[in-house]
């Protein structure tokens, strides 16, 4: 096992104290950690919880500068998105706080006793408590926003579960040091010991995964990694819940009427998505249905040009650009497939990957084009009719996204194609781009296998359900029930006797 | 594969006709059916399937006398339990109507587009969609409230999911006559065909849950059978969740106090709980921690004199008995562990089961005598001290239920025990037995593994959660929304940029 060390994208130079990864023994220790510290930190309540995730925000926002540095320098993905994914990252851990606030996520339910069609009934109330103590597997493209601050960390935290964290071995760095901030926010509030700890290498992911005190794993990350640790957790006397985000086509769809009016827009908008971060992003639009024809022709001349003004990207480590070039090699080459358009050359040193753009025939797409290309590149799928692209489109493997450009007057074909769309996709998005995920109360970042293994969303408020389970109180003593289920207004929103009621 | 045929549990014969095994080719055209039904059954909306539960309700009800006698010959059971279990089922399906009227399941969102500390924000519209067919897989102990009419079934119906179901060998007749009730009840509402099949056979579960389309598996019975169908999911190339309600020992405490105060009538009542239905109750409660002393002794004491009064009941099929007689044997000879009460003799015909009551010290539990034995017995384990209890209790599989009774005045022993009972259930109560579990809003029938696999219920209200993701549209037109999420008053709870709003 060799220790993990920072590696500047652009240079190709590593740099930096190498960190050794977490022996099995450790990884133990800090499991065991995890399980003790799970009741204190239940116990310390909703409101504890919410001040511990404000100040988490406030101590990275505090840092914001050392941060956007720091991950800069491990990932290439410039300050500028940076800055905006730290923005997102702290906005996530407040939102959190507000969820927890608010408390409708407990599912609070109070039924009386009372008489029911089948005798007497007791006393039933219920809501939803922490699952115990969760791994996440931080992601190497969201260096901080799906990583070691992100929203799979700060949801456990709300829902009150502790919270491991197998850091990206692609930005040792700033894994350290959001993981060293985010500790000493904790540490200053008073949460308890074991709530929040960091692990490092191949094998404590698999640890950690094995371990028994792990009730709940969080990945994001390719689907063979996925499958791996789907392969541990079944092979647990005990298995655990798996919310994995793992490969995402994002299939546009452009009908005939939308490139006539506005194939120019269109073309640039894709453009900018697939090739913004580098194409690393697992709502990049791998694939886009053109019509054939005049308009369509257009739409993919504008793109062929804008693509080859796109300079070549920084990879995010040496491993991700060369299976870039194989996986855009190999696509390039199927019978069928052309490359249309490349970007800018790269430079002599670094890990670049150079902007492609691809195109086939819509009839012809086999499963082997739909292979997730993680890095700057799209195929455009020439449809020739509606049957045509519906065809295609039932082929498709499930996505996080599926977009439609069309225009005012398509309803019943907007209507028709959302159907589509949405059997294969987590979020539908009209005339836009499915990059830039915004964190909610109403988005979805999840979908079908292979987007993801799970009916929940890993982005947004509602990310929280993940880790909690639900528990029922039956005729209970008062001292023994939550706070959020005795008597009395509990200043959340409660459903008493079936019935939703607000505070 | 040979064919099933009704068995009278009393006599052992058999009787009836028999059911061939649907053939792998029938699967899979039900299944074809399944998948294509999806889309017209979810189209039809909410209210149509509140009224189509309802008929399905009315459908059952009009067929009482009919189906408690079917129910009554093929599992013995009685028809005073399987009249109540009727009503259930009945309930049970008017209930999910109810849900489907009021709305808040779909767990509707809207966030209107506006500035965001991220940048200017798309509108996002969130609510939870069908998953698609689902596979429900009848239990053998509740042939009307588990099997075909059962929870599983209406649940995925409520939630728009089309459904086959893998009959129990225990009662082909009954599930034969509650299916074609079902079925024509559907058929006159006017359903989709496809939305409600039943196949037949272990093969024909297997090929069911390895059918592509297929998108969840609902599972009531054996850990063995339960892990049999998990190995067929995780081996699918499309991962589909699996919600299993598995295997459950159910601890009841008794506190030194409760016992003192009340041994005579927890002895009644748990003699009454752990033999009710023979014993063959997911809540029936298996294991009984008793204090040393002498009011422990008198409340064993009681429950021997119990124990030997009750005659013995016919288990569901030979099978279990067998099972019941092996497992119970197992126990018997089990280091430290005694026979302490027999309850009648088995008659000379048909598969009747001799209850049993057991004991040992709480301190020599190991895993082996925490095994679930389906039928009327139960362990009582003698505990010295709280330690002793509290060592006892950390060392248990989990179970669906944990009971406790204990004293008014005992608050501070209440909530440590909670914890104790709570870290291994889905339901903890008080002074009251776990048999009998009330259909409603606030109701939790799941625990953690290996009470079952899932962070869901499969009773109550929230089991609808089960058969449902979530879909967000984005910036989408109006025509394409779900009525649920277009603007103006939807008649359900919704969720306003954050706020949640009753209608």
């Amino acid at each position: 096992m060799s220790a993990e060390t920072s590696i500047d994208p652009r240079t190709g130079a590593p740099y930096g104290v190498a960190f050794a990864p977490t022996t099995s023994a450790e990884v133990a220790r800090i499991a065991a950690a995890a399980a003790e510290a799970a009741g204190p930190f239940e116990a310390a309540g909703r409101g504890f919880r919410a001040g511990l995730l404000r100040a988490i925000g406030d101590a990275l926002e505090d840092a914001r500068e050392q941060i956007v540095t720091v991950a800069d320098r491990e990932t290439g993905l410039g300050e500028k998105r940076l800055g905006g994914e730290l923005t997102r990252t702290v906005y996530q851990a407040r939102l959190f706080a507000d969820v927890l606030d608010e408390g409708s996520y407990l599912e609070a339910a109070i039924d009386h006793a009372g008489p029911t069609p089948m005798g007497p009934g007791p006393d039933l109330r219920r809501m939803l408590v922490p699952i115990g103590p969760v791994a996440v597997f931080g992601a190497g493209n969201f260096p901080l926003a799906f990583a070691v601050p992100g929203g799979d960390t700060v949801s456990a935290l709300a829902a009150g579960s502790p919270v491991v964290i197998k850091a990206h071995p692609s930005h040792p760095a700033t894994s350290r040091l959001t993981f060293d901030l985010m500790a000493r926010a904790a540490a200053a509030f008073g949460a308890p010991q074991g709530i929040l700890s960091l692990v490092s290498g191949l094998q404590a992911g698999a640890d950690l995964v094995a371990d028994p005190r792990i009730r709940a794993v969080a990945f994001t990350g390719s689907l063979r990694g996925g499958k791996a640790l789907l392969e541990i957790i079944n092979a647990r006397p005990e298995p655990i819940p798996f919310y994995g985000e793992l490969s995402s086509l994002n299939p546009v769809v452009v009908t005939e009427a939308a490139a006539a009016t506005r194939g120019d827009a269109i073309a640039a908008g894709l453009v900018g998505s697939f090739t913004a971060s580098g194409g690393q992003l697992c709502t990049k639009p791998g694939l886009v249905f053109v019509p054939a024809g005049e308009a369509g022709d257009a739409l993919v001349a504008a793109a062929v040009a804008a693509t080859g003004d796109v300079a070549a990207p920084w990879a995010l480590g040496e491993n991700i650009g060369a299976a870039y070039d194989g996986i855009a090699s190999g696509l390039a080459s199927r019978p069928g497939v052309k490359v249309i358009a490349e970007g800018g050359p790269v430079p002599g040193e670094g890990f670049a990957m150079r902007a492609r753009l691809l195109t086939a025939r819509a009839a012809d797409l086999s499963e082997a084009d739909t292979e997730e290309c993680f890095g700057p590149l799209a195929i455009i799928a020439r449809y020739d009719g509606e049957a045509d692209l519906r065809s295609a489109l039932d082929r498709l493997p499930a996505s996080l996204t599926g977009t439609l450009h069309c225009e005012d007057d398509e309803d019943d074909l907007a209507v028709e194609l959302t159907e589509a769309l949405r059997a294969k996709a987590g979020r539908v998005l009209y005339n836009g781009f499915p990059t830039g995920v915004l964190v909610s109360w109403a988005q979805t970042h999840g979908g079908p296998w292979p987007s993801t293994n799970t009916a929940h969303t890993s982005v947004g408020t509602t990310a929280i359900r993940r880790f909690l389970r639900p528990v029922t109180w039956q005729d209970a003593p008062e001292a023994v029930l939550p706070a959020e289920l005795q008597d009395g207004d509990a200043g959340i929103p409660r459903r008493i006797d079936g019935r939703l009621m607000l505070p």
